[in-house]
């Protein structure tokens, strides 16, 4: 494996900071990986090690690099893997984030929705980097649970999976979402818009607009708070 | 006014960085502000002046403090306060925090809470500061809509506030959260514990213990979605 760098979004690779999100990838990605680098002092290298062995994957031990790409934080193992993207599945809802630009919130959304049991997730580019360390971090490995598909624009992700009732979550949304009255439907997709500008006024009109009622001592819900309830009160709606 | 260094949890002063958390502020909590840092660019000055000289607070400009206590962000407007505590409302329904340790969480949370009604937090002591202007930040002033109050101990927070139903929130909870059967309850206590550890086992008897349903794909969901998707189902429950 040749040496690898600091992380930028150009490369055709990256990697987990950490035991957890690296196992997470072994189990779930071992196609894409290229190595693990583990540190010296590292105690729990079995599990480790025989997963890698089974498929094939170098373990290298590597104090200096490790520590140059961990900065500050306590990290004793990293797994290098090649990038690598899925197609959505058509027949399982979704969860569309139109332009999210924060890497630690799409973190969070992929760790909620990996909770809430959804496991497609939908992104419409310009949008934070998935493949970032950061990113997997805070998504806390739950990134290797998940299919994610990269679109030019909302239509084309519309082209491709259009079966699915669509719900925009905008503070401007007709609907009020409540638990009792929560559209009822078995596909879905729930569409979120950036952090600062949210949803444009065009998502008013492709499918139901939906807003989470909130006091008008907010300007907004945070976007991960508004997908961890939307998720939550849609996947378990009243049949 | 004296002048003002970089914020040190031992202060018994904090401040707010920029001018959407400094309005809050100044109509949250006049009382409490002893002056406020206007950058000789921004443009936005009379709302600020204008509330600032109806409480006799001073305005003074100064470029360098600014820049040096709002470190790269770009921030024009400080408000210095000092600082204070509330009692919490004993006939309304409260969040209690056991142990929270991280600033931005505590944020969101606050944001969270006052954007679902919620305006009385308690916090159990060992706590993130709640005054950092990190902290500040990430409530997007919501701080300064909430009543909170700390406690050395959840029997101490119980003691003074002994009518509320309490739900504990834990991985190992006896009832799960469900829309259908969420308890009927007019005045309600939700606790969470610390992000890294939860509420250990004494917590199982306090009150009602409540999962909040998961997928075995994430070891748990961050404690900001745990707190919205609660929030959220017992502010709207069925009555």
């Amino acid at each position: 494996m040749e040496a690898i760098k600091p992380y930028k979004k150009s490369f055709d690779y990256s990697y987990t900071l950490g035991a957890f999100p690296t196992i997470e990838l072994l189990k779930g990605h071992p196609e894409v990986v290229k190595g693990v680098y583990i540190h010296s002092t590292f105690t729990d290298k079995e599990n480790i090690i025989n997963i890698c062995k089974q498929n094939k994957i170098p373990v290298l031990e590597n104090d200096k690099l490790i520590s140059k790409l961990s900065d500050k934080e306590n990290c004793f193992v990293i797994g290098v893997f090649e990038k690598y993207e899925s197609i959505l599945d058509g027949n399982k809802s979704h969860i569309v984030l139109v332009n999210p630009s924060n890497m630690g919130n799409l973190g969070t959304i992929i760790r909620t929705a990996v909770g809430m049991g959804i496991y497609d997730i939908g992104l419409i580019t310009p949008c934070a980097d998935i493949y970032n360390p950061k990113t997997i971090r805070s998504s806390m490995g739950a990134l290797f649970k998940l299919r994610y598909q990269h679109f030019d624009t909302f239509d084309q992700y519309r082209k491709q999976y259009d079966k699915h009732d669509v719900f925009t979550f905008m503070l401007n949304g007709s609907k009020t979402l409540e638990i009792q009255n929560c559209p009822k439907t078995d596909l879905f997709s729930l569409v979120f818009g950036n952090e600062a500008t949210g949803l444009d006024d065009s998502f008013l009109d492709v499918g139901t607009s939906i807003i989470i009622p909130q006091s008008p001592d907010v300007d907004s819900l945070n976007i991960t708070i508004a997908v961890g309830i939307g998720a939550f009160v849609f996947t378990h709606q009243s049949k």
